[in-house]
């Protein structure tokens, strides 16, 4: 297993495959090229066997200099609970904190309980949000009319990327 | 009429607008709340009368010292040939500029020919592409499969932004 930067090379060989990887949900248009582009330092790939098994994209916030981002994930179906997804959260993690952050941020849909209880499984805390649907703090219209969002921070570290 | 720092209050006014300022098209989707929760210094609104006229979104590139992005811009129907998209694009390359970057990208879509027109005629230049259709160079699959765009760059100066 190989964590390395993303290439926009991997973006083209990757966006067509990442609906599938999400299950038939339309999450491509959430990928465009500019954060590969523009934010290539803090976005990974993992490979096994010579295969892109998944992937993170993410930056620092420019607006928050303790802060850095977790824009999106994804990990190939046939390469699941391999905690490949921890392993790039680490290396972001890692790459985020060399850069003096210590705040890191992501956000998800409140449908996605598996989203839900990794980020909760690996250490970060949901922010308070304006309602609370099924236990979960929830911000309604987060992301515009009828885009609740869950909101995640996890404070990190020195001893955080230590192997 | 005024230019200010957009601020997330800003957003949720505007997010729900976005999509009618655009004609119907769809448009919210690519304006997730992350843009000024996390790059507010290089997002503004422009005002006039106490209305809200249109916004521009965009950030300094993390992988190119000397690049910045341009990635939304809404201006309001009611407020159009009044040459304010064109005093958010200055504001942009003189804010851009002043964190000494000096090549400022913005992407576009084929059929998009009043923002293909715009922005030849602020003095962005066309990269060439992997295709060339109706005489514009077109970077075929861009932002995924189908996803074509028309990419600009625009190189700035320090007399840029003089008034």
């Amino acid at each position: 297993m190989h964590i390395r930067n993303m290439t926009l090379q991997d973006y083209d060989a990757l966006i067509g495959q990442v609906n599938e990887w999400w299950g038939g949900r339309q999450m491509s248009d959430m990928l465009p090229r500019l954060f590969v582009r523009h934010f290539k330092q803090t976005c990974f790939i993992v490979e096994s066997d010579g295969n892109t098994c998944g992937f993170l994209v993410g930056f620092l916030s420019q607006a928050d200099p303790q802060a850095a981002y977790i824009h999106f994930v994804g990990i190939d179906p046939a390469y699941r609970r391999q905690k490949l997804a921890r392993e790039l959260y680490q290396m972001f993690c890692k790459k985020a904190m060399e850069q003096g952050r210590t705040d890191i941020y992501a956000v998800t849909t409140p449908i996605n309980k598996t989203s839900i209880a990794f980020h909760q499984a690996n250490s970060f805390s949901i922010i308070e949000g304006t309602h609370v649907i099924d236990g979960i703090p929830v911000h309604a219209d987060y992301d515009g009319s009828g885009k609740d969002r869950v909101c995640f921070v996890k404070k990190i570290w020195q001893t955080e990327a230590a192997p």
